[in-house]
This record gives structure tokens, C-alpha cells and sequence, in this order.
């Protein structure tokens, strides 16, 4: 048994005036509350030191880039940083990235029990939209203020394990899980922000949302015999709801611990990554099964091609 | 709306020593009610026509052999090809194939109303293993009766729709949908044959498995926004359960039909082939969201290889 016990920390809502020290003081009083339940890795949200600001239209380079990071940690993160080295505790954590070249990405890091960030994604499959939709029931911007991710599925050795990391929408996209499940990953954390409602189907409400976030995290972990660990931002922002549904899912596909309100919620599972061995050498051997001269039109084209009528 | 009437045509247990010819005639019964109830598609098993031979261990090609069909129709077959040309029923029909080459695939075919068959496809991601496995609560002997199928996963435009096909195991691996769903699928039908218990793994039983078959149909179908028609032969043959499970699964992931039995069961839905195209235009527009470029490790590399320790 090579057991990791992590804790998965559901934020609930940050409303837009809300600044960034006291979000930073709710992610440390959830990463104290895990650490004193014995975890050694913490799970935070997509976009975790802010609202959920794609829902919003902006226009100048400057209202933009008041919601991203230009370095990580900063001076209003590090208390944290500094913090979860202290207990030994590793995080993922979700925030808008600014580079040096003023490129923007939808970002998640990695630290391990040193404090040392030992991997970092960047959001590959941005959901919605550039320009104002007068047809949408409110915006979801992701394409406006993201580029895509640069960095595909990187996975690393950390925490006793093989960790991956994706974002939000990324979970809906089998490609996502399978491409770290070709690294061998155990353990794939996420953060989401996702709206209760579907903004283009008012009759998509958050049960059936919530159905679609289950089965896609439960069939990932599954197909690829790994833990998946999804942690919401949730609650209603400024009048915005965003459904819960925070999760830790073993590598049999099962759900072991749901979150139960819309705020600030720990969920902590001992996770035995030893369990994903039966599904990777049986029936997802993935070497014995599958037929790679079969896949080709899943790199070779991004859309879809009905035959003709 | 573009309505296509779909019987999903479970089997109860085959005995081995049942004649085809018996099975026929359970078959044409299935056929002639779903005609009765305005079906003009039905979707038949896997192996639909004798047992799930792959359980027993054979050596000699001729004893093998036995199992296979050499044409199809063939004398056995032709009155039900035959009854469902008179219908104006198509078929999905899966059989053990021996080509005039003497190669041996897991097929199945679909013929449109007119009784002509218009798709093949040859089972591509073989489950089990090729030689006797003392450690096996039971053989599942595919690997060493069949090779992988030649023929990738093809659609074709027939019954009003665009139509594909998996058989059993395929139904576990998210690039069997994701190839048809890069095709434009609608409706993708399959079926199955499967124990009611891990022959590696004791513990897994029937309500794990049929979890796990649920999932894999439920989120192939919401990832692709397509039907899936899954039937199952069941119950018990010659000692082995097999479960039963046959659905109907609508492009939102839902289960909208679901077997009772372990017994010749029909299950028939109104499929609107035109639900399929909110999910494809919108959350699941491939050519707006897809990132191939980061995909290369699925047709690169079958198996997985973990970071180095």
C-alpha cells in the first residue's frame, strides 16, 4: 500500500470585490484544516485567488490584467507558500498566469512537501467564446483572456506518486486523461469553476451539469485505472451560481467523497495509489489492447467530418 | 426531427449445445416485434448466433472452426435477412467471421431496410487472452480465437442517420467513440457478452460490472453526442453468468432504456437523431475545442510508460 492522503479544498464563492489577501486566508485555514486531518496534499479550484472574471466582458489590456499573476508565489500568495512548505503539505493550486511577454494563460501548479512547485499546466481546452454573445444567457469568455496551453499532459513523479494536472473543461475531453494515462499517472487533480446552468440551454440545469461532471471524471479515472481529484469553486457569484460536485474518485471509477455544501468544504480520502496497479496490468494493459493503427483521425483532425449526404 | 425507431434486441443465454437454427428463430421473434412496435433498426449482440465460445479452450482449427460462419447470409441466417428485408428492417448483427483466407475476426454487419449490408466492422480491441490462463477463474479466450480487426471504426449514412459500430470490449475505450465521433456519428450500436464476474479479480462482481458498463456507454455517448444502442447477450450459459444490461443512451448521456431481464428482451426508443447536434455545435464542437497538437502520445505510443523513478 503506498498510501496519500489528500485533501481536496472546495472554495466557496469569491465575490469580485473580494480581494485577494482574504482569499488567501481562506485557502490557509483549508490547508491547516488538512494538514491537522494528515495530509500531505492539498487540491485547490480552477482560478482559485479570484472570482470567476471570464464571465465578465472587459475591453482594456489593464482591466484584463488585474485578475492574473505575474509570478508565483507573489507577495499576497507566499504567506501560503511559506505555509504548506512549513507542514510539509504539497498543493495544487489554480491561477491566471501573465508571462513576461504578456501572454496569458488559465494556470495550475504543483508543489510538493519541500514548497517547490514540481510541475505546471496550462489550460488546453478553453470552453466558450472571444466576443460579446447578446446570445448566450451571461458570457463565458475563457477564449477572450486565455490562450490555449502550451505545455500538453506533463506529468511528474512527486508525492510518492505520478501526478497530472488538468483544468476544468479539460475533464470533459477523454484525450485529457488518456494522454496523462500514457505517462502512467496515478493521481489527476483539477480545479473547475463551472456555471449551475447551461448558458446557451436554460432547460440544462445543475442536476444534469452535474451528472456530465461526475461521468466524465468517474469514466476518466476509470478507462485509465487513476485517482481523480476535482476540487470546485462553487456558490453564487455575484449572482452567478456555480454548481459543487467537488470529488475524489478512485482508479475503479467510484465515487469515495462528494462535497456537500456550496462553500468552503474540505473532502480528505487516504488514497492507496497502489490501487491503480489491478486496472493498468488487467483489462487497461494499455500495451496488450490497444490499436494505435486505428486512432490516426484522433491527431490527424480536430473536427468533424460526417461522410457525405 | 429525424426520427429512427431503434429495437435493442437482448439475448438470453445460448446453451452450447443449441443448434443455430434455434437461435434464428429466437432472433426473428425479437425481429418481427420490434417491427410490430415500429422499429426499423434492431441491434443484435455480439456472437449473436451461438455461444460465448471464447470461454472454452480449444486447440484443433476444425473444432473451432464450428463457431465461425463462412458467408453471411449463410443457409442458417438467410430466412432472417430475408424476413427483415420483407419488414423494411435493418440489422445490426454480430458473428464469429472465417474469411476464404482462413483469418478469423469478432464481426458484426448492418444492413439497411432495403436488406443490403452497408457497413462491416471487425472488433479491434480484443479483451482476454491467447493461451489457457490456470490462474483465471475462468478462460476468455478471444485474443487466441480472433485477430484485432483490419477494418478501423467506419460510419456510413443508412437509416437516416450516420451510423457506427463497436462490439463489447470496444465500449471501454474512449478512442472507439472519439474515431466515430471525429465521422460525425449518431448512432453508435454494439453488442456484448459479458461475465458477470472478474476471472481475475473475485471480488468485482455483477453491480461493479454493470457500473462500469454504464459508464463507458454513458460517457462515450455524451463525449461524442451520439445514440448508443448497447445489447447484451445474458444470463447464464453452461454455468457462466453473463450480465445483461442492454441500453439505450441518448447524446446527453441519459439512460433512457434499460433491460430487466436476463431473458430474450426488447427494449424500443423514438431515437430524434437531431438531439445529436447540440452537444457537436456546441460544447463539444470539435473544430472550435479540439487541440491535436497535444494528442500525439495516444497514436504514438500503445503502451504506457511511466517518468523514470
Amino acid at each position: 500500500m503506498r498510501k496519500l492522503v489528500i485533501g481536496c479544498a472546495q472554495l466557496g464563492p469569491i465575490q469580485k470585490s473580494e480581494p485577494r489577501e482574504m482569499v488567501v486566508t481562506r485557502l490557509m485555514a483549508l490547508l491547516e484544516k488538512a494538514h491537522g486531518q494528515g495530509a500531505t496534499l492539498v487540491v485547490f479550484p480552477e482560478l482559485a485567488l479570484t472570482t470567476f472574471f471570464p464571465r465578465w466582458y472587459m475591453e482594456g489590456d489593464a482591466e484584463v490584467d488585474a485578475w492574473f499573476e505575474r509570478e508565483m508565489p507573489n507577495a499576497v500568495t507566499r504567506p501560503l507558500f511559506d505555509r504548506a512548505r512549513e507542514l510539509g503539505v504539497g498543493m495544487y493550486l489554480g491561477y491566471a498566469e501573465l508571462t513576461p511577454e504578456g501572454r496569458r494563460f488559465n494556470t495550475s501548479i504543483l508543489t510538493n512537501t519541500a514548497g517547490e512547485i514540481v510541475l505546471k499546466y496550462r489550460k488546453v481546452h478553453l470552453p466558450g467564446h472571444v466576443e460579446f454573445d447578446p446570445d448566450r444567457a451571461f458570457q463565458h469568455l475563457e477564449k477572450r483572456y486565455f490562450e490555449p496551453g502550451d505545455l500538453g499532459f506533463p506529468v511528474a513523479r512527486a508525492l510518492g506518486g505520478v501526478m497530472g494536472m488538468c483544468i476544468c473543461n479539460d475533464r470533459r475531453w477523454p484525450e485529457t486523461y488518456r494522454v496523462m494515462g500514457l505517462q502512467g499517472v496515478e493521481v489527476v487533480m483539477l480545479g473547475f469553476n463551472t456555471p449551475s446552468v447551461n448558458s446557451q440551454k436554460a432547460s440544462e440545469g445543475p442536476e444534469a451539469r452535474l451528472f456530465h461532471h461526475r461521468l466524465s471524471c468517474q469514466s476518466g479515472a476509470y478507462q485509465n485505472s487513476t485517482w481523480v481529484i476535482a476540487a470546485a469553486k462553487a456558490g453564487v457569484e455575484d449572482g452567478h451560481p456555480l454548481f459543487a460536485g467537488s470529488l475524489i474518485v478512485d482508479p475503479d471509477g467510484q465515487i469515495v467523497a462528494e462535497s456537500e455544501t456550496e462553500e468552503d468544504e474540505l473532502l480528505v480520502h487516504a488514497c492507496d495509489l497502489d490501487r491503480c496497479a489491478f486496472g493498468k496490468d488487467t483489462i487497461f494493459d494499455f500495451a496488450r489492447h490497444r490499436r494505435v493503427e486505428h486512432y490516426g483521425l484522433i491527431t490527424q483532425r480536430a473536427g468533424a467530418e460526417a461522410p457525405p449526404e
